[in-house]
């Protein structure tokens, strides 16, 4: 294997697990669960696995028998620090069980398993791809397991490779489709599984079941590495201002872990936005002031932290959104822009939105305007993720201080850089805890199938305290469920985690961010650390610490 | 101190020294030296400071008396990783040499000798900067010393606090001007001695006596970290293919070290493009080839590095840039162009450039071309590092399958992500390479000065030995030197590096470029560790260790 030495090392080390994984281990059920809301709804579309317990996996001194198994795997949707890990886990659980147990890996997605592409993944693949970032073991794709065809199309080559269970490693949609996945093999009595794994950088896919998702804690950490030093410069050359917009799509928790970790002079919080009502222009004027505010001080630098999904949440945006989406896909929309180029698509378009929302698509930058308008994903929603929201900002900011400058009200200096995060991160090798969590999630799945669960995610929890100490077992997927509104109809779906404004974390970034706006308390968190004192190379997340502390 | 996890356990680290510094320390000199090229002019120029020996420091067991002196200290230009190292290990040196010794740093680079602004470094300043990154002990700055006017206002202030001794810590330029100031000093009999260090990330300053310059290793560790994290995300999504400026601002050392690092798909290396007479159109087709080649395989992702000075080393675009340097620098044109708006500039300077110019000017994407007819720096020159390089090839390249897939000659996929890493890297906390070295270079820099040298730079060698068996010395500045135009005059300057395309670094690229393109051989490197095993935490950049085993 011709690998960078790092990843040689880094292959030898043996993550540690609950101690309720480590030698024999029996299951323990709690009480009948219940959905979140909607219960009714929920248990009519999910008869088989609606009501199921939380379990728990326990040490015991009993040696069990169990008949050799295969399972299929898949990794769905985005890069996440740690699939790897998962299926690790899962493998040596499963060899552990049985020698003669097989596990199969779906390639590139979910489609893997309605195209019947796979791979046996043997002791050699495994072997190589330990403690390593990235999904390139088996790949990864967004196909959305939904449709009758695909379940059936999967059905046969999970029967032709006489697989028991399917571990599906995904976020919260892709965790939703394996429990409909669940209550369709279950309804026809298939005698499948399906087990779900809470993957996904966001660090949305949480509740009381659910501690963190995997991934959230490398992707940040890469990221503030990367902040710190950004503050480092600024703080060192003093001329600029960086503007940094961090992935995550909807949620903000990716831009206030960072700001936990680098104390950032701005962090703009997207529930935030949306709780207070802001416009673009609130958030303008506050970056604006502080900016006004250090150049007193002669601190002509900073760093502004931006969530990537930001314009989404700013309601005003969000309802001209909104109608955007609907008006483009109604026919009328289809047939009479269908051969207008995009200046007189654009036209079209405002001249078809309501007045309040036109003067809200007016406010905006033309380029910015003609993005929101015209550009659409496969599934004709707003690409948000192409909107420079850091440049805007940047750039709203500055014709706000040339103005404030005309007046006598600011007589700094306003420079900005610009950034956006997010491949830098998601495929970084998984940090200790990521490493150990993930395996641990990965051997829990392998004893839920054991056990002959299904419709269940895997859960760590107590991850605060040392490894040793965690508690693996399951949770019913329908139990995280509501039904919310999707594409115009009512589904059922796992509620997305928000950024809590009464929570821990977004109440101590509160309580310091007047401070760290003004004075330069910059943290260096520096690059994650694999061999150093258990204090730089263990600690979960501020965000996991803080929710975990209360 | 409120630090993060890793400053804190980070500072206490303690930089090897080579054995020649470790005790008591003797002076050993070699014969007369004579400048690189046009000795005449620079022994003219330099009269007190040409032709001194090569000097290199030695152990004794004679211990040496060492009256009490102070010595201020200057940071000059970019950050680099180490620079707070290298004040460190002047300031232990100084201290132990004597205790009443004393270290001013002045603020915000070369300024603030002129401009009289200082700190005392005592050692609460520096116990707070050991092994950190970053330049904000004392700050940076970019003013050239260079006027009688300049020299004669700093002698007020080392006269004023009795300072015997100057060290520069920067790059060719810093470093040419260093040793003006040496001579002017020496001249004048001041009796004050200037020293300078070897600074910077884009490894240009390096010859026969500097084996590399500072902060070239954890920059490139640290870009090359993210560039694995891309490949890895590449090579799982399988979708894009990413476009990565990395920083530098005229040698593609950075681009070539990443290149080794990580095994890039494609990397550009602009002293190749100017030796080979490339067009911007031979790039395009270059990196088309590949894409195209790559999708016969299925493979429509992949990786390209771009170094940041790309633009300028195209013979025809250097061309167009010397001639707008020169045209726009004339009366007639600022006469002419100064009341006009940005079009009406950029319709000027297309009516007054030559007819071959002109061609190549048209033949960029509009928004370039403005760019390039109209954004200069402060010293009139074309802003380089604005230009995005990174999309202005990507869109090219789209550009050309397009045209390629009309003709059936390109069936893949083709979609694009852009980096552009710089501010990520210039000042992250110094790998052990770099704490090491830079605590050297301040330690030989304490004893140039002990020793009574001035027009010296400090030097260690020998790097890819264990510390213990570096040499460390000084090198006289004007033996590095050579005459160069500069803004059309013969100036004395220390010769830049280029990448050489006999050396080792460059060769081993070319031997393996073609199989990288096609295969996916990704290296991950990972994030630079410190407490891990040796071949992790230790080595030197693959283009030293490279020169270094010829």
């Amino acid at each position: 294997m011709n690998i960078s030495a790092l990843q040689k090392a880094r292959a030898a080390y043996q993550p540690k697990l609950p101690q309720g994984l480590r030698g024999n281990v029996e299951i323990k059920e709690g009480e009948p669960t219940q959905s979140v809301d909607n219960q009714e709804e929920i248990k009519e579309l999910f008869p088989n696995t609606y009501g199921m317990p939380l379990v728990e996996f326990i040490p015991t001194d009993t040696k069990k028998e169990y008949a050799p198994i295969n399972i299929g795997v898949i990794l769905s949707g985005g890069q996440a620090p740690g699939g790897h890990n998962v299926i690790c886990g899962l493998f040596d659980e499963l060899k552990k069980q049985n020698p003669n147990n097989k596990l199969y890996g779906f390639l590139m997605g979910p489609g893997g398993l309605v195209d019947h592409q796979y791979l046996e993944i043997t002791s050699e693949v495994v072997e190589e791809y330990r403690n390593t970032g990235g999904f390139d073991m088996i790949g990864s794709g967004r196909t959305k397991l939904e449709t009758e065809d695909q379940f059936e199309s999967g059905l046969k080559i999970i029967n032709e490779l006489d697989i028991k269970a399917v571990v599906i490693i995904g976020g919260d949609d892709s965790n939703t489709n394996a429990c409909m996945l669940a209550e369709y093999y279950a309804a026809k009595n298939t005698g499948v599984s399906v087990i779900g794994c809470p993957k996904t950088i966001d660090g949305d896919l949480k509740n009381e079941q659910i501690e963190t998702s995997f991934g959230f804690d490398t992707a940040c950490k890469t990221y503030s590495e990367l902040i710190g030093n950004i503050q480092r410069d600024a703080n060192s050359a003093r001329k600029y201002w960086h503007f940094i917009k961090l992935m995550g799509r909807s949620a903000s928790h990716i831009a206030l872990e960072c700001a936990l970790q680098t104390h950032a002079n701005i962090t703009i919080i997207s529930e935030e936005v949306e709780a207070k009502n802001q416009t673009l222009d609130d958030i303008v004027s506050y970056i604006a002031n502080i900016v006004a505010k250090r150049a007193t001080d002669g601190n002509n630098f900073g760093t502004v932290l931006i969530p990537e999904g930001l314009i989404e949440f700013v309601p005003a945006i969000k309802r001209l959104i909104a109608e955007l989406n609907d008006l483009l896909s109604t026919e009328k929309a289809q047939t009479e822009t269908e051969n207008l180029n995009n200046e007189d698509t654009f036209a079209w378009v405002k001249k078809n939105v309501s007045a309040e929302n036109l003067k809200t698509l007016e406010s905006l930058p033309e380029a910015v305007a003609m993005q929101l308008a015209l550009e659409r994903d496969p599934h004709g929603n707003v690409q948000v993720s192409l909107i420079e929201t850091e440049k805007l900002l940047s750039e709203m900011v500055g014709k706000k201080l040339a103005a404030w400058k005309t007046e006598g009200k600011f007589a700094g200096k306003f420079a900005a850089q610009h950034h956006f995060f997010g491949y830098e991160g998601r495929c970084a090798a998984p940090s200790n805890y990521d490493a150990d969590y993930c395996y641990a999630l990965g051997t829990s799945a392998a004893q839920l199938v054991a056990n002959g669960k299904t419709g269940y995610m895997a859960i760590v929890k107590n991850t605060t305290a040392p490894a040793a100490e965690w508690i693996a077992g399951g949770v019913p997927i329908t139990m995280m469920m509501n039904m919310e509104r999707r594409n115009g109809k009512m589904k059922p779906v796992i509620r997305k985690a928000l950024v809590c404004l009464d929570g821990a974390p977004f109440k101590t970034f509160v309580a310091n961010r007047d401070d760290w706006a003004v004075n330069t308390h910059y943290f260096y968190p520096g690059p994650i650390q694999y061999w150093g004192p258990t204090e730089v190379c263990d600690p979960c997340t501020k965000t996991l610490a803080l929710e975990q502390s209360k």
